[in-house]
């Protein structure tokens, strides 16, 4: 090395810095060995290989079609695919096309919903603008929030989702401290949220939209709806979307993606926004890459139209199902006999939500956290990741819990180790 | 619609807002009907179809690979991958990996190289701080800039590409005005430029190192070098790159697609970065995206290994350099006899650079663009978008005529459309 100044990094790489999400993967790369109830990943052995070598073949015998694939696509994705996305998110909706009634234009397709994610934040918030979240939350989009610089404001959340009371008095609240003006967006993952498995109940989803309505009083107030989780549902039928109460198509972005339900290595997400951000998330995606791989779009379409889609969703909901159940199961066997340790039963989605005693802290410098993994080798995600706000006012005695990796087997065994590292804290 | 107050787009929306890439889309759509020279997509007729094809079936005839390639990869992008990168980019060199001298975690494979264009930018730039360009550039990387609130300085540029003495002298007066603090990018399109086709000679890449070095007083100054034309070279085999010369790995940013060379629809590109930069660059890319697509990296490794990409190189170079032979014969024969025309003779790229007299506009509101895309049928790139700076100081006669997409004779007859354009002018 020679001896140059050092890089003068910028503000926004200041921000997003320090992301949890970085020291996460660090502690899962120092612990290989142990088993891993944190990792997001999906199931492995359930991943689509038949499905898509068949839209692979379908795509590439055909020279004609397979040269729109390997071209440039636009920004804003295939237009094709996005009239396939339009009856699948009516069917999911329990109605038609023309009942959805959706322009197509309105849908923008992502490199995963992360992408869409990131793309809101950017677009719309500036340092010290806020937005209102449950408690606890998705942590990668708390790390979105701070790499804008914005501010978070954590609503009350029980079994059935955020609260509106509690949204309804925090906006209130602001108001009367000045800072209505500030607030642009509320972050809601509204299906079997990351972390907490909790579903946002029917009857809360207009009311919300209503609010948000309400208090857009300086500017308007976007709702984020992150359906990441929605296809995961292992107990019944999903209730309509907390878009489908959004009748003036003004106030909801919507977002959902293919990682989960199909492949995250196709990277495939999109987001179904009001036509007034349309043009600005397009103009910003632009300027990031020019629209995500167009190749993986038209293979997308292939895959949903012979029908392979569908009934791979389903073995991927039965194969999720009987995970859920075993790290269920391993709850009760392992766990029932402690005082003061509690879980949620989730209908759909990846993650079991646990909490300990108060005082048993879960973080990545607790001594849990430091004898699950090098002692009993397990590792989940610390509960304290997963909310705003200074670290010491954050609930610290809860875990993140994944069944999406491991086996039945290995979830039990997981958990048994897990068991063993909680009770000698106890 | 209701009645809710407007959104309120954040700042930096507004920075990017109204980039001429849209506007020159928006003039692609409303004049379908004309001969592009404007667009800068690829040759259709030679994307990798069967090449494509055999890769896909290696990835997907293997069950544990497929799975691995449908699975999360990581931010930073497939290690195998990475690797083949440094055996390709060793070649190109006209070295071997150990002679490259480059480590593997040095390399971070991005959505096109377009978006560690921008990673780049968001990472190193805040608003006020000043890059380099070469006039005329990238019009696109110049919405990047402007996209972070970054200023711009000119370089003097002539055939042989960005001129060393007129580097050192800029960066002399940036210090005389107080600013070279603010100074923390050169950006150079190193290889057949776009948009002028000319190539940076191999004599001006070491010195234009030194000048790095040696004005990195306060931070240091670094040097992002764009390849993204690197392999589309169609007289002899290419130099070696401005990377070369960074012999300490800690002054030149690096960065190639394979959207050129194979097919855009992958969107994979990649760059090498200095060493410092690895984290603040991935988790940047992190937040934006967790990672581009895992699926056409695997996709894209099984192309390198099996040969296919080289062979498949060569034909794609055979057909551009007789699109480039014909786009310059129907220059010699449809604008030789015009007084105050010249063209660049490009050596490898996708473009043809031409100048009028300086009297002659060729902006989008131009008597002559008017003209060319309603009454001669056909459209080109103003030139003055390939410029820094404001508008009225910028020349405006130039144009920027590109002969990827069209066959050999929509380029003659292209060419010909536009000299009765500008004749009819003269």
């Amino acid at each position: 090395m020679s001896n140059l100044p050092p890089l003068k990094l910028s503000q926004r790489w200041h921000y997003a810095s320090e992301q949890a999400i970085s020291f996460l993967m660090q502690q899962a790369v120092e612990n290989t060995d142990v088993v891993s109830l944190a990792a997001g990943l999906v199931d492995f052995a359930s991943l689509p290989v038949k499905e898509t070598r068949e839209a692979a073949l379908l795509l590439l015998s055909d020279d004609a079609s397979a040269r729109k694939a390997l071209q440039y696509g636009t920004t804003a994705g295939s237009e094709h695919l996005r009239g396939l996305l339009l009856k699948h998110l009516a069917r999911l909706e329990g109605t038609d096309v023309s009942g959805l009634g959706i322009d197509r234009n309105r849908l923008i397709l992502t490199t995963g919903s992360q992408q869409l994610l990131s793309l809101v934040c950017e677009v719309l918030l500036d340092p010290g603008d806020i937005c209102l979240v449950a408690g606890p939350t998705y942590f990668v989009f708390l790390g979105n929030l701070h790499g804008v610089g914005a501010r978070t404001v954590t609503v009350h959340t029980d079994d059935d989702g955020m609260c509106p009371q509690s949204l309804d008095a925090q906006l209130a609240q602001l108001e009367q401290d000045g800072q209505l003006e500030r607030v642009k967006l509320i972050y809601l993952v509204s299906y079997y949220d990351n972390p907490s498995g909790r579903c946002l109940s029917a009857e809360r989803r207009g009311p919300i939209v209503e609010i948000a309505r309400k208090w857009s009083k300086h500017q308007r107030i976007l709702i984020l709806e992150d359906a990441a989780y929605r296809e995961l549902h292992y107990n019944g039928p999903t209730i309509p979307s907390v878009l489908s109460h959004d009748t003036t198509g003004d106030t909801v972005i919507y977002t959902q993606t293919f990682s989960k339900s199909y492949s995250p290595g196709l990277r495939i997400g999109f987001g179904v926004v009001p036509q007034e951000l349309v043009v600005p998330l397009c103009d910003r995606k632009g300027n990031e890459d020019f629209g995500s791989a167009n190749f993986n779009q038209h293979l997308l379409s292939r895959v949903l139209e012979s029908g392979l889609y569908e009934s791979h969703v389903e073995e991927v909901c039965l194969a999720y199902r009987r995970k859920r159940d075993a790290m269920l199961e391993a709850a009760d066997r392992e766990f029932s006999d402690m005082e003061g340790v509690s879980w949620v039963h989730p209908h759909g989605g990846l993650y079991v939500w646990m909490s300990l005693p108060k005082r048993l802290e879960t973080g990545f410098r607790s001594e849990l956290f430091q004898a699950a993994t090098k002692q009993h080798g397990v590792m989940y995600v610390p509960g304290e990741l997963c909310y705003a706000g200074p670290l010491s006012e954050r609930p610290r005695h809860q875990m993140r819990l994944s069944f999406g990796v491991q086996s039945p087997e290995g979830i039990a065994d997981g958990m048994r180790r897990l068991a063993s590292a909680v009770r000698a804290q106890l």
